[in-house]
């Protein structure tokens, strides 16, 4: 990793490890709150009793507190991945496909896009996350493997991997993601066959992976794209300001807004209870604890989020 | 046939071949309004110059003008055939899977399915048909052949059948239907395999009949459930009757209420152009004609019926 | 009133006072179902063990149970008269300002009136009967009188007469109405003083009648726009004919699919408990019972007109 | 104005003036595109081919160019200066009566705020401003000297005033804002009279400032609530932190997604063409050309705050 030329302020500022476990130690006195996802089994058997956090910033250090060295499901979290993988390939042009307006409704709802004829809302719920499956689909022999060695580098970690129980749960119970793949496809906004976007798009949702690694696969979103683990620019600074711009109104479903006001950074969440956040030009973030709210964040992942930039100062705004 | 005890005043006060001649003229002079249905090929290769109308009456008179021994794709026409099957094998308990309310929306809408968690409408949009599709599935180890035999038997033509062609263009385009079933089964509202619930119910859509086929086969909804055509007595008098108010209210789209307004006779249309319609203990209709309107209504098959109405006085107001 | 030339063969079969009375019996029985509209004390202050029951003939016979001749607010009754006094001075243009679909949505919902651009769906719901009231004042001088004095004709009663209490209760709370008809007036779709549409709107509904006024001021439409009571046209057939077709399609708010099906009639409910029906040709009919169920339409009553014409055979179907 | 401890490096990179003077050249390039509001007259005689902007740093700096001086109707800007004045009076009790979320609809719509009860999506739509309005009624006495006084505090300049043609205007037009204000009292979620409530609002809407004193007037929410024109911390930090966050994603109407992806900053429109934006620790800006594009931004604004973030690279992600 290079050296940064001037250190950010914040980075001098804070003793992040004990702040980390000051959050840490608070976030265990409410074990127990939020509800477990409970669609699939393999989710539903995670203890709600986990907490982890980590921060890895531009300048080298790690830091983390809890259970942040356990694997979990990523789930959605991966479609800011994606969504990097395929704003490289199709450029701008993805957008007359997909929107980036906050939708107002349910990550999975059908509403609107009815009424906007099978244009996702954004790529972060999954109709817009469907779109950019069939956009990487396009344009990969193998886009399976892609998405895999975009993770292991972005993360430093070879050692990622897809979760085949819950991908085969995803595949079995997904009704409502074949409803809408089916429902874009009548839009003609699915070119793919609609088994083979919808493969790809549980194999994303099945990826595995703990705090710290998720928190260094976000870290070229801190540093204009260009990625620190790897040494390598992953997609351009416009991009990834665009990327950071999407996830901050639209990356906690119809919780956007009340996020932005308490947290106030680009984030994004899973229904596996991880949550990942940006402070661009200092660092990112991930937290994870299984228990959602009723919106389908990680209720008490939120809470650390909301600590962590109230203790810091640390946040967009 | 048994004979009516008494004849219904309306059956004597009319020559219904001259009316029905009347107003075969008056709408060839109209011929090329509406549009014809484009979504399958062998919908958008049927002439557009094309107007048939059949009446049977309970007394045994048939009458028909124009093009009604032309077989045509009879479409959402059956779904009123399939409530019958369904209603008699599932009771009402029918109705605690399905709405009996007009939908205010477009037939292949999912918006209020989503807003109504899975509970279609009613039994004469899309999804509501893929409900009692999903019963008739339960029910029935043969159910394409016991729908066949129904029609065959109201209809009193052995020669009815299914068309391949219709069907197979049916399932390979059917990708909103698709999407309602899996939208349907993510609600826990379809019960059997989703391909198969697709499968009957693209069948039924390619049934092709005749206006004389077809109004013969509606025959039982004016005599309260019994089929003077087989002599049997299809379903209950007061399913009968629940039938006709289901047409009435819900049977031809987003214009039901303009239907009743203009018309005023329960009544079901198909995007193949044809409309039945029942005059409760007098009479069956059908015409056939394959522009559409922008609703989905056979424009000049409705500017028919209420032509009928309108020189008949026979409407239930 | 002129002696009819035949008979309706219903007339002769039933003992309608029996018929009646045997409702009125089971009926009582279930006193307390069903929740009296609480919005203005005046309506919230009636007794929930009230029941009435009238019908009038076309060959004037009178019957009734219960409390029949105990006056009570007829609401949303009285959008049926208005309708038919704009109809008559706007004829057919009426329906480019209000449409004649089911709404599909409660009878105050502002939300199809937005995607529909300030055109009503129907003249039942209150933002179409605003416009049906805005019309009325356009071309009446004094249209309270004229309205007054249409139900004192209509009903043969010249003690007809507005609630004052109700009147100014319903004038005070009505902020909902005062929403419906600003939004109106803002797609155009209201065009005299929105104080002077409303006090209109708010007298209509605080009129007040019994079941038997109530039934006898129906009458003209099961004749065919004849009111037998002061034996003169009051509209023309045709008009009458497509006044009871939108009370069976949106007669009963978002009910009329239910009640169609249940008791398939052309019926109007209103909040104060009324329900008037009618059966086309041979009678109109009134019920009363202050408990509402949860789509606002007296439970009992709407239970005593299904049982009417489940005894009786009586309905369109 | 007390001297900051240390520069932004963002202000000593670059030579704003230049950069306002290439966009003012760019713009003016393009006069004549998008739409001037034409709701009432006023608004619709101000020529399209205006352009101003303005920006004001942390450090005393403040550069404009074009018509940066010419005084126009502020409208909807002014959201954020009542919701600044009732956060202070109401604390976080304000987000019980009014919600933060992007609406995902437009900024007048009625359709969100009856599926959500009353509750009306955020702060900077209509909805949101009439009950914000309210609470501010609710603690003054006399409000519009309150919000003058602010608005002439922030500026620093004393002449601010409001427009008695624009008031009256709308007052006189205000329909559809008639229609909110009834249709939240219905829910209870307006406490004062209506015509008071409408009459604060038309006040706030009716402002009239130029670039330079609308720029002035934000800096407050660019450092931690302090506003160094007039020496005073105006909000506490965390409730500034928090303005600007419902900026970001709610204060450009339904397009606040495509704002942040494009601009990247808090920034609130108005449809007399004035848009202001927050770069947080650093400086406000104000844009002002009449023209609006189709979801009622200032189209040419729009494009200068996108090519002032491209050139400087300052943006909050």
């Amino acid at each position: 990793m290079p050296p940064l030329t001037s250190l950010h302020p914040a980075l001098e500022r804070h003793d992040f490890s004990a702040i980390l476990e000051t959050i840490n130690r608070e976030v265990r006195e409410r074990f127990g709150e939020g509800e477990v996802a409970d669609y699939i089994p393999k989710l539903a058997s995670v203890p709600i009793d986990r907490f982890g956090m980590a921060l890895v910033t531009l300048d080298g250090q790690v830091h983390c507190a809890g259970d942040a060295r356990e694997p979990f499901s990523i789930q959605s979290i991966a479609k800011v991945h994606g969504l990097t993988l395929a704003l490289d390939v199709a450029g701008a042009e993805l957008f007359d496909r997909v929107g980036r307006e906050p939708s107002g409704v349910s990550y999975n709802s059908l509403v609107q896009l009815e009424f906007e004829q099978g244009i996702p809302r954004n790529p972060m719920i999954n109709a817009g996350a469907l779109v950019v499956a069939d956009i990487i689909l396009s344009h990969y022999e193998r886009p399976r493997e892609v998405l895999l060695e975009f993770m292991r580098a972005r993360s430093g970690n070879p050692g990622v991997g897809f979760d085949p129980e819950v991908f085969a749960s995803e595949k079995e119970t997904g009704f409502r993601n074949a409803a809408l793949a089916n429902f874009l496809r009548s839009f003609g906004n699915i070119h793919n066959d609609i088994e083979a976007v919808l493969d790809f798009y549980y194999s994303q949702c099945s990826l595995r992976m703990d705090c710290v690694d998720l928190a260094r696969s976000m870290l070229y979103l801190a540093d204009g794209g260009f990625c620190p683990v790897s040494d390598t620019q992953v997609t351009r600074a416009d991009r990834a300001k665009r990327i950071n711009a999407v996830m901050l109104t639209c990356g906690t479903y119809d919780a956007a807004g009340d996020f932005a006001f308490h947290v106030g950074l680009p984030a994004k969440s899973g229904v596996g209870g991880g949550i990942v956040a940006v402070v661009p030009k200092v660092m990112s973030l991930c937290v994870w604890s299984p228990g959602l709210d009723t919106r389908g964040n990680s209720l008490l992942g939120g809470h650390a989020l909301h600590r962590f930039t109230e203790i810091t100062g640390l946040s967009v705004f």
